[in-house]
């Protein structure tokens, strides 16, 4: 009964964290996975493909959906709207996938308070603010006012890591992978409320 | 920095469940584990070994213990005293080792609530009721009352389940083996709230 109905991984991590290069090196070694795109408004960035990286809608649209209860968390951001619609995870949760949300500290809050039984939480982080700095200056394609966004950002995010269920501290891949690969299996074995409900239920086959 | 000190694992599921032969069955796959031992007033059964099984002492001897807040927990279940001595408890922790817990859902309360942060719940359970009669039926160990006592038990313990982080229903040991070994595994990466603390200090290295 332990994998009748799927689980969520939830990742959190800095812009800068290594979440993305961490994540390609375990997804095939997990099983099953939807990986959960988001929709925002914010301007499309070089090299990024729509449906890809996110659903890139404009700001009309996107308050639509908020009014239509679409979304199962969304925030507002940098002067950005992003969110996650509720429909293709429900989904995939039926189908016995393995949910994972890359998603900041606040959609955490809201993933957790509405599916915790089925949800385990991951903060990344670099090792250090000053290594944070340096991939994202290495990275070379924000403006330095978006970097200093995104340093200040991260410095309040690293406050919150208590709420996580595991902190990997990102500062080799092979070793970090590691910890990550034996966290998603996991997340895998969680059961929902739902299912001890009617566990409970059943087990009691005699007086 | 994710091993640096242990963690702990809770199982906890009735007599008959085949938490035992669960745990013989992992016990050597997943790393340096300290089994904690419970204190007992209770009588030593046949085949049980003192300072293996259990460590038995007299009531007099237990109470002066609760009096000098040796114990992490402690009961009175079944008309006698079980306790959990915290002593050797945080020196495995030190060493990094994994404290297993082979304690009921009132003990499990109480570790949650004193060491939430690295701690790791189990509930083991047999599929059924009328299963777990056959099994404690089949032990022959037990008198007749003894085994309607821990039946009037399980059912209060199964309707607890939720208070778990996880659930095994131990209808196939080979499947539920496997299950335990990735919970296992991952409660040795979990972080405390210490850890956190000191990673938050040290983080920023620059202004």
């Amino acid at each position: 009964m332990n994998h009748k109905s799927g689980a969520i991984l939830v990742l959190s991590g800095p812009s800068g964290s290594g979440k993305s290069s961490l994540l390609a090196e375990v997804i095939n070694d997990i099983g099953e996975c939807y990986f959960s795109i988001s929709t925002t408004t914010r301007p499309i960035r070089k090299g990024e493909v729509n449906g890809v990286h996110y659903h890139f809608v404009d700001e009309e649209e996107f308050k639509k959906d908020i009014d239509e209860d679409q979304f199962l968390e969304y925030a507002f951001v940098h002067g950005n709207y992003y969110g996650t619609s509720i429909k293709p995870v429900k989904k995939a949760l039926k189908e016995g996938k393995l949910v994972l949300f890359d998603i900041d500290v606040q959609g955490n809050t809201i993933v957790t308070n509405r599916l915790g039984d089925i949800t385990t939480s991951v903060f990344i982080s670099s090792p250090t603010l000053s290594e944070l700095k340096k991939r994202l200056e290495a990275r070379s394609t924000d403006a330095k006012e978006v970097i200093d966004r995104r340093v200040k950002m991260a410095r309040k995010e690293i406050q919150r890591i208590s709420e996580y269920d595991y902190l990997i501290v990102n500062d080799d891949l092979k070793k970090a992978a590691k910890i990550l690969r034996i966290i998603a299996i996991a997340a895998r074995v969680k059961v929902s409320d739902n299912e001890i409900n009617e566990f409970i239920q059943t087990w009691e086959d005699i007086d």
